[in-house]
């Protein structure tokens, strides 16, 4: 650890350093209430979405979440990614229904006190956009800039089968077609069996209620699944035998393969890891000692293990993970490193419970060729240089 | 579920309403960027800190977490539960320093950088006040009201342990004497061996820098010790063989008891559960289908089980508990309950890991008398009424 403590020599500089009392003791500080609801120390105020100046218009639109500014797995309410097609609507929750219809034996409409009187359930899940990030042109300075299109929250709400089991499924019922309030509608077909598996209809995050940003009043979850599947602002449940083939199915959120072909319902968001500190735009200020930490998520279920790389990845080092490792949930890893000042690549790989282990970009490129867009989860390497400046590597 | 379902009646009800398409989809809802840090639906704006309007003064003084608003077990930061005894100091964290002296072979003095390049750690603990709720006059219409000195969250920063190996404990350190840079120089003496077991140094909440209610930069974190003790804005750390008698351990924190000795260093937190849903001042609008859920915690370890009763405490059930269930964390339980209208005390009670079940009120002025304040633990029964309405039954 040397080189990590601080120096007694600081006692002597400005007048709020030991010995001295600092000016922030010698008067009482903010009363009670100045904040019925808290917001971040001024000294914070940068920590914000990172939302482009240069969007060509701001309706359909995506905010990212700031990675390598936060810690452990769960991301606060202020800062989670936000992507609309249609801007956000503001909902009165009282005239807010959940229509539940097509082949059911009870057709249903829902209020929001309907929804909450059922049972519950809470769970800790990651949510990401498929486009996180572009493919093949890794534009982008910071962590945000490439995968900040990704958060992380605990979630309460009812399991989608306890609502599906009080309308009753008819045979042949093989989708279910979500569509949301806003202005785009956004429509999205979902296999009936996630929609019988772990698919929530989700009213709180981090226990107050959703953000309107996350789909205020109610929003379908989808744990695991690329984030416009989990249908925000939730208005109507049409239960069919068919997919819709909407919008979002067939021009956007397909991609076009070598052959020809294009792959569509690609629901999975795969395993992924990025090192968040150090990464693109921090600099490491002195040789030494240094941990390396990021976030590792799958689609498919818990983290099984991160490896990092610090020569190109030639040979790679299992690091510790940050307990509770949980399913479909972001995981903290952590592994210490000594950095003797030369240049190096660093880089992590995710492993997860099936065995699956996060590509290179190249070996994504040989099986996609180069006109994908979507389900990017290639390994991300950041170069530090000899300054300790830390950047894109692939950029 | 019988009497959950909604009723395709209120389709007939209001423009908003199904199968007419709702205004706020006639147009595009608000840009991207509009919120750079978001903030809750306007129609959430009640759910703020209770703050009690009619304080003898707002500089020490407190503001509760609504409860029975929140689901799950993480706890928003910006309605987290503030306690402070000079005021919320405003620090500049580039001008902050942790002194480190005493009984150590190497004093020193860190910057918040300093303290950022120590190995992290992520965890997940509740924190509460000692006098949450007051003792023998049970005051109070909500959950808030009675226990939300209490909250919940994603805790990152160094094992102190970490940073006392940098400077060396010497034989005979027996206590670690806290200060914090507020103007009241909040002062706690904490054993030796909790500082060497879990306790941090934390930065971080829920993913971003600390609230300044909550000691940004800096604060100490002992997991089960009573809030007071976890010294925010944390500035001081004094190692020695004897505490300090601070005034919190004399004139407050401590508590006389019935054989004229006064208890004190009363460091943990028992276990302890209220239900929150329902709790006083909401109502039960119908009859069938309840969900009766609330939150358990003990500064000792895991919960291990709750009970919920719905006669008086003549009998007892078992709730399910949410998985993950982690150590000195709020823990949420869930029990189904089928309301036939007649009225009925609820109650829960919790059983930590250690095999203690959280007692009666009446249990504990059998041991401790009527002159205690602190570290009322006890069971917290709700009255429901014929009409469905909540209230304190120890009101």
């Amino acid at each position: 650890m040397a080189g990590v403590a601080g120096s007694p020599a600081l006692a002597e500089q400005g007048n709020n350093l030991p010995p001295n009392v600092p000016e922030w003791m010698k008067a009482p500080g903010d009363p009670m209430g100045s904040q019925p609801y808290g917001t971040p120390s001024v000294h914070e105020k940068g920590v914000v979405k990172n939302i482009s100046k240069t969007l060509p218009q701001y309706i359909s639109a995506s905010g990212r979440t700031p990675l390598q500014e936060l810690d452990g797995i769960i991301t606060p309410n202020g800062l989670f990614y936000e992507r609309h097609h249609g801007g956000v609507p503001t909902i009165d929750p009282a005239e807010h229904r959940l229509m539940l219809h097509g082949m059911v034996d009870r057709p249903l409409v829902f209020t929001m006190e309907d929804i909450r009187r059922f049972p519950s359930q809470s769970r800790i899940h990651f949510l990401e956009c498929s486009g996180n990030p572009v493919y093949t042109k890794p534009y982008g300075k910071t962590a945000s800039d490439l995968v900040g299109l990704l958060s992380c929250a605990e979630w309460t709400g009812v399991p989608l089968k306890t609502v599906l089991d009080e309308a009753g499924l008819q045979p042949g019922a093989k989708w279910i077609v979500a569509e949301g309030a806003d202005a785009a509608a956004l429509t999205r077909s979902i296999p009936i069996e996630k929609c019988l598996d772990d698919a929530m209809l989700v009213y709180s995050q981090n226990g107050e209620r959703l953000r309107p940003q996350q789909g205020y009043p109610l929003r379908l979850l989808l744990p695991g699944f690329e984030g416009n599947m989990n249908v925000k602002w939730l208005r109507r449940l049409k239960v069919t035998a068919e997919p819709a083939y909407s919008r979002e199915e067939t021009s956007k959120y397909t991609d076009p393969m070598p052959d020809g072909t294009s792959r569509e319902f690609t629901f999975y968001m795969e395993a992924k890891s990025i090192i968040t500190r150090p990464s693109g735009g921090q600099k490491l200020t002195t040789h030494g000692f240094h941990e390396i930490t990021g976030i590792a998520w799958s689609g498919h279920g818990k983290i099984k293990s991160v490896e990092i790389s610090f020569d190109e990845g030639k040979s790679w080092q299992q690091a510790e993970l940050q307990e509770p490792v949980l399913t479909r949930a972001l995981t903290r890893f952590r592994l210490p490193w000594h950095w003797d000042g030369t240049p190096a690549v660093i880089q992590s790989r995710a492993i997860d419970e099936t065995g699956y282990t996060q590509p290179t970009l190249a070996e994504l490129v040989k099986v996609r060729g180069l006109n994908s867009f979507y389900h990017n989860n290639a390994i991300w390497p950041w170069r530090i240089d000899a300054n300790g400046e830390v950047t894109n590597a692939q950029a």
